[in-house]
């Protein structure tokens, strides 16, 4: 096959020999020299420590480490594999899909350290950022928001594209997270606002503008394959296993970890079922579509970033894991295809469904739990630790933390939307290595592929090779055989 | 292909339209009403915990999340990406291994949060079921047991019925548990008996009542291709790294986890080894088999359930695994064969081999290794803890603790066989949308299956997917070629 | 298809029924018995800890157990589904890569168990050896070394073979890495030196004594195919998230851990960047390649397996990953080809590029580190700490350590290059099954493979397999068709 396809079509030049060395190589150096001037251990990573430890009477285990490693493990699982994988669902493009969230990935979260680092914690006596387990957890969810944006793009982006999306994209990130966490003072430990609502509409915005009117040229390379799909899978398992540590990786230590992880186990529990059935319900063979398998029984964990480590009660996280799977599988089913069709936007994964409206909504259920807070649910210490209703903020009454925590998500789809749209502009300038519409989905554009004759090694097959090799275009050798 | 199948053969309703969404929605709503009724969260995940934190002059450290989230998580992973990659191995029936053990175990778990709290957490002042991270553990244990008993229905049966295998299957386990650990004080911490022995008769029975004579119809899809093999082998090292915290989970906390672990841990690399020699021993060219080694080598970790808590020693859990490798492997080869033959017993996953001998010969070996221990291997301390000797408990003889053990494990198998056989029958009334005996272990019947011919995309194929469009019946044009 | 290949080329007996049922039985036996004589739990993990707990007025957190637990699982990860998984790319040969690295992991771990006791933890007292968690750890380290020669050696070998090679490669190892941490007193906490760089030059000078000078009759089976490159993804990103475990499993308690893991995340993320950089920029049309992908975007934490612990700075590690993701890849584009010309060295992971030289640099950067280490960066107690200064070594000057970190890398690479060779010798003995040259990378050798006609079930391939069929040799009909 090779080169044929490049014959074909209109001319697009996705050649990414000089740009994708060059921006990996010149970004890298600049996080160097960043990370040179402000990045150091934190007091509990420096090998101080040991003093410290003894001056102030301290343990091993009292170290913050052994409160949350677990956790950004299984956030660190979720956001290489779990993401990555649920990417491969594509027949001709998983090496892209885990392949480019591995690179900006890996990009993302060290310029998120940089700039959450920034905004959070600098410490403004000595300059420095002072980074910990905490600030690697948070740097994976910035990136989160990226690789969400990533799945309305997929297939459809060059990789120094996503490069650029990733850059804005920790970029606003660290700002609306700074408004929302910071000056709101919401809540938002698993971060349907801040990753899911922003990421998602950030990602649709991007695609908005970078609408393809001919992308039907590649329709054929727009599905899954039956193995493409059991990798999907994987990622769909790891990210459903793990969303527990996601939504509790920063949560308060003892009972707020431990309530995050009930409430968003059982939401997804709840989610898979709704999911399985509304799936069922409207195929009009009444069979199942991975599709929704795969993304649909997520939602319920994505709704329940902020709640969950509210008192929502376990028969609250199921209504909430019900629903969204109703809701996340109807936007599979018709919301996607009709936004295509009358808002021309393309959303090859669907993120509309699983991270848009469900971190919308989640931000919303965020806000009225907090706004019927009492002191009877939580006790007088619970709602302050919860809360964190301290300094300036203590006196705020749960009813305005509601309204806040509502605004909080007007925020974050601002900022999606608004800065989707610019960056979405930003990346028409014809300099990035997009490929044509009609081979989008493809992974030869940017992979060196191997070469298919040979996987399957069935005596039929290499005869056929053989055929195809003599004839090069096999259209003659069919005519041949007709013209007998 | 599309809907071809279902012109050949004996017509058999599978259309779910209307019962599985039916099933689906009407249990999650059910749940829903029962955990508002019933669950609440424990103290430790309430918020209530900061107060009662200061009062019991207690740290972060103490809440019980941090000594059992990590194995919670390697559990959890083993219930879903575990046992549902395992059962991919059938080369048009990966959808249905994945798919439907992440349906069943979802809904599963729900149940079983409720059948366990009724029989074991129920606070009778209150009326209701307290629950934390190890009421999570619990769950995702109960629905284990269904899922064995899955895998020797895999392929044979609907979703519909399945749910209804987990339905009965929780509710079984939660009352077979209640008499094992409450009742006759036994100890089962890997759950050799209530788990595995337990699901693997029960899986039997059914798939003995079910029994379909016809079966060889569809044995061209009975086979693994070459890639659904190493989909399986994704379950089977998931299952195999982290059965250690599956047996550990909930034991005590201190020595009791760590002994676990270790335990198990050697169990595991014996049985690979005799699973390994017997595959090749017994294949007529010496070559391994793919089905022994997914499956075989996990049969130490299953032997030892009950007894890797004890101090069974190193080298006895070194000899477990030695033997159990063999039987396991001796199973597969030769005594599941049998039992299709003499007995009518078709065993998709071969769970008899697996699950109920091994979960069976564990309960003994752990009535064993309890009978056998002294004040001096565990020092008085020790032996109290393992062994729980409290309340009217503490003067039970260890010879008297070993055949309350052995009777344990009787108890686990008659409810399997009961169980499994009432279960069967239940499943044999004909509305469940089961398939005919020609289609199963296809995923055509229950799953939007993506088009195939387009997989691979050299342009043979293509040739050859243009025939087939041609002619619909591809059979007419090979008549052509030949009549020329 | 079956045995047809057995009738090609120079006969070689690649059969395995008597010879690999007798190691592994033969071992396991003597494993057996060697635990009985040697192995007992130690104090953490025995019954006695409840007393030994209230003698000492411990809590149950106190127990090694859970400070190690989680990152244990991480590790047990990466041997047996990152190495695993890895080695799936070969078209032909998953089964072997995935199910050879079970097996010989399996073995290994036991004897490393053994002979890490018997070097560093034989009680002269009792005559015993004493496990806990740590000890695991280890066992899977040890077993690293032997995995990693594994990947030189893949495909080409039988695996009798690997038993051989796993067997020396443990005790080799328990050897040198006695030397290097005990005599020497060298840190290499993630195994720069002891595992990578070992276990790279061990592998290389077995290959290089196997050398295979026909091996290119067996090109065809020697390259990847789509999936197989998926498959292999899952094992490098296994072993890519859970690095930092990797390097921080037996680190320091606290801070150690803790700035382990963060300078180990930091590396890998900017060896990613190199690697993407570099595969594009020297591939003629600046399309990425899965092989460096898969590979050297781990080479920054294979150079950091030494350093990490020290304070080595966040910028530092990201500088050692952007030049080891360089280095790396330019191996795999320029070096591995080189040393199969001009060396005859067949290396069919390309460990040359991942394990020994990252390995030997970051021994070497370790050693500069160590060298440049003052009590102002670590403090009086950070020092003593990080560098072990207790008893006959408190002492040594920094400049000193330095120059024992290098010389520990040297002693790595001897004991590597030499052990290799010996064993190499050794393997050429022909008794142990290997295949013939035209077979190699081909799983048909030493599995039982899935009939692949049946795999694709299309109706086209049904067609073309019926003609197979009747015509045993596909040549014969495509003739028939021609001269029609």
């Amino acid at each position: 096959m090779g080169n044929c396809w490049q014959s074909l079509g209109p001319q697009k030049n996705t050649y990414m020999r000089l740009s994708l060395p060059a921006v990996c190589f010149v970004w890298q150096i600049a996080m160097i020299i960043l990370f040179g001037v402000f990045i150091r251990y934190d007091k509990e990573s420096d090998a101080h420590w040991a003093e410290h430890k003894k001056a102030e009477n301290l343990t091993d285990i009292d170290n913050e480490f052994y409160f949350r490693y677990p956790s950004f493990q299984d956030v660190h699982v979720m956001i290489f594999v779990g993401f990555g994988f649920l990417m491969t669902f594509l027949k001709r493009y998983s090496y892209g899909g885990v392949g480019f969230n591995f690179l900006i990935a890996s990009f993302g979260l060290q310029w998120a350290l940089l700039m959450q680092g920034w905004f959070h914690s600098l410490d403004l006596t000595t300059g420095k950022i002072y980074i910990g387990i905490e600030s690697l957890i948070n740097a994976d969810f910035c990136c989160a928001g990226s690789l969400i944006a990533f799945g309305a793009l997929l297939g459809k982006v060059s990789p120094v594209q996503l490069m650029v999306v990733t850059l804005f994209g920790v970029t606003l990130f660290a700002v609306e997270e700074y408004i929302i966490l910071d000056l709101l003072h919401c809540r938002d430990a698993g971060g349907s606002m801040v990753i899911h609502c922003f990421g998602g509409y950030y990602g649709l915005a991007i695609s908005w503008v970078l609408y393809r009117p001919n992308l039907h040229q590649s329709k054929r390379l727009q599905g899954s394959s039956y193995h493409s799909d059991l990798f999907a899978m994987i990622g769909t398992l790891f990210l459903w296993m793990f969303w527990p540590s996601f939504n509790s990786a920063i949560t308060d230590r003892g009972d707020g970890q431990h309530r995050t992880v009930i409430n968003t186990y059982i939401a997804l529990a709840s989610s898979v079922l709704t999911a399985y059935a509304m799936s069922s319900m409207f195929q009009k063979r009444g069979k199942l579509d991975m599709v929704h398998i795969q993304n649909a029984s997520l939602a319920g964990a994505v709704a329940m970033g902020t709640a969950a480590e509210f008192m929502i009660t376990p028969y609250g996280s199921l209504i909430v894991g019900f629903f969204m799977g109703i809701i996340s599988t109807f936007g599979y089913l018709f919301v996607t295809p009709f936004l295509e069709r009358s808002l021309k936007l393309q959303d090859t994964c669907g993120i509309h469904n699983l991270h848009a409206v469900p971190g919308m909504l989640g931000g919303f259920i965020g806000a009225i739990v907090a706004a019927t807070a009492t002191e009877e649910v939580y006790s007088k210490e619970g709602l302050i630790n919860v809360f964190d209703k301290e300094g300036k903020f203590a006196d705020r009454s749960m009813g305005t933390q509601g309204a806040y925590q509502a605004a909080g998500t007007c925020v974050s789809i601002v900022f999606g939307l608004v800065g989707g749209v610019i960056v979405g502009l930003i990346l028409k300038i014809p300099i990035w290595g997009d490929t044509a519409d009609d081979h989008c989905f493809d992974d030869e554009a940017y992979w060196e592929l191997p070469e298919e004759e040979e996987e399957t090694l069935s005596p039929v097959l290499e005869y056929n090779n053989h055929m195809s090799h003599k004839g090069q275009d096999i259209t003659e050798s069919s005519f041949t055989v007709e013209q007998l």
